[in-house]
């Protein structure tokens, strides 16, 4: 199944949105082209409606939102919801400052959302559980909850929250409120790479973009391609490579990923 | 004569200032570094026309583009225009959405242009051609016209715009409305690699910059060596790599472009 | 004590704010984790005050200000003041333009700094001395300058404007008014990547960030790695390698960097 879903990418090229952080927008427009998906990056009010009713996908990122881009996001997803267009939230630093926590509920109220993508600090936020990350990273406190007690909180958010809700850490998970899958892999120097994250979230988003009739397997392609591709990164990393070369490697392995290898070595079971 | 126009870039070390998007604005940057030029990317309304008036070449790129940015081209394109400074612009998207080809043709009609860069669905949008692109790539109609053809049309373009029009795809077209320079080499891949449009672009303001007396001459040279050095890049990926080493090779290319390299290697005719 | 003050960075996991510019904004994220830091890149004025109070270090740079960024930067800046946190400052081509000149005055005036880094164009605009820069590239005429003059001008501004200036060049000078470093090292080929300076500054907000107690060897610290890490990524290029796997390999001499190679390699005097 995995197979025909990346497949699917190459064949259908789908166009996916971007409003996302600058930090990070080259990497996520690489890693979008990587899959076979095409990016576009608009942002402006006067145009993101028109974008997204034509898009295959539109993703939202709020590393590095300001009041023009978060009005911008808004116009977006609505215009996105009315055209049937999966829509896809990374919620960057939710619960890290009151103004990201503020706009990401604003847009969970305002937006209906098909998929959630972040860590364990981020999605508890908005959940609106007491949580605060270390900047855009997990806080202490969450790294230490047991998987089993993570996957509980994780189901019982996407099922009222009526999503899908992927939680990225050193084990992903992906639940719909029914289904959740456990997805293993990757390699814990990915956090070392700016980024990832967002990458993780802009792969769901082709995929989904490819195959809107099965979002939560897409979002399991898309997340056990990123573990692998992760790996393989590490993998080729020689002894002067540092945090540059690998987000480079990841990317690539990406763009070389098939489909017979995603189904092989794609290492999830379903819970 | 490419080798010369080439070599007065790294003696005279244009100054290019770049309102362009922050998706590929690093490697727009190192590109135009890259070629021996020296990027400035200030944006501010407040002294983008102060720069303009210094630099040896402005570019203006709309990937990004919002309200504030392209009131900023505004006046950069003025300032320049006023100070005698080659202005080159990318029309990313134009067509695509409403906004875009509004902005596209705002700018046409208050700024004149030396050159003007695009996909061949970008450009027919400019020159009020029905034309819609997929996203920021051309469109399926267009890509499937007869080389011929779209040589006709945009020496027509050029001819009526009074400016120089650089066509991209599999085969480059270059004309100021008298003589046409067709422009072979390259390689499919490029187009994997976010921003090799706006590299594109950004090269042939650098050489232009250099070069202000040649300006048909020095987007021919700078259209030859992002063909040569794409398909060097291509030629350097290894069995592991992709498109994110793909983006470093091309730059690494431009880097170590000689002026022998550019007059062998470069494959054109005139028409 | 220049291994302890590296290995205090990758203890401490120092959060880093940067409001920086959108051209190198991704590799200074990169070249921060590398360090062992944590980047946090939130630049919209709703959240930036409580960023800056949450972060170990505030790192503010002009590349490409604008209204909305300056704004932030002052919050930001008056946040971090009032919290005790470090604030560096990279006013990247200051002195090229009023605007650029009479923002960096202006948060000299309402913010105090730590620590200012830039090229000695730069640091002379700042200090009111009549200097501009070639776009954001240091003159011809400072550049001709002597080493003992520069580090007179320096020691002096620093004197004056209480606080640790760090000029970099092909020599680079650390003073805070009475101490003065001259650090040796790096390579000519490192002004061809875009954004070497800003990453710099970022290096120095990281280290000062985990040693806040010793703000000018922090410096001295962040300032050796870079041309240590410098010159180790110019000597890995092969024949086919340019600037922007340079860039990569600069990153990646960062990650690789141990305090015993640091203690060893930095090739500094005291004045």
């Amino acid at each position: 199944m995995l197979k025909e879903l990346l497949e699917n990418v190459g064949q259908t090229q789908p166009l996916v949105q971007a409003i996302t952080n600058y930090v990070t927008a080259n990497d996520v427009a690489n890693i979008i082209l990587a899959a076979g998906g095409s990016p576009i990056m608009a942002d402006a009010v006067e145009e993101v409606g028109e974008v997204a009713a034509k898009s295959q996908a539109l993703y939202l990122n709020l590393g590095t939102l300001n009041e023009r881009t978060v009005e911008a996001m808004l116009l977006a997803g609505k215009a996105a919801n009315q055209a049937g267009v999966p829509v896809i939230l990374d919620p960057v630093g939710a619960g890290f400052t009151k103004f990201r926590t503020r706009v990401a509920q604003r847009l969970l109220k305002e937006v209906k959302f098909d998929i959630i993508r972040g860590n364990i600090s981020e999605i508890k936020a908005l959940a609106g559980i007491e949580s605060q990350g270390h900047g855009v990273d997990v806080s202490k406190e969450d790294k230490s909850v047991t998987l089993t007690k993570i996957t509980k909180t994780i189901k019982n958010i996407a099922h009222r929250q009526k999503t899908i809700i992927v939680v990225s850490g050193k084990t992903d998970i992906i639940s719909d409120g029914q289904t959740t899958y456990i997805v293993n892999g990757g390699d814990a120097l990915m956090s070392k790479v700016t980024g990832t994250g967002c990458q993780l979230t802009a792969l769901i988003a082709t995929y989904v973009g490819a195959n809107p009739k099965y979002k939560l397997e897409a979002s399991l392609a898309a997340v056990s391609a990123m573990k692998i591709c992760g790996a393989l990164g590490v993998k080729r990393m020689s002894k002067l490579d540092g945090n540059a070369s690998l987000r480079n490697y990841i990317i690539d392995a990406v763009f070389n990923l098939t489909g017979d290898d995603l189904e092989k070595q794609a290492n999830y079971e379903i819970q």
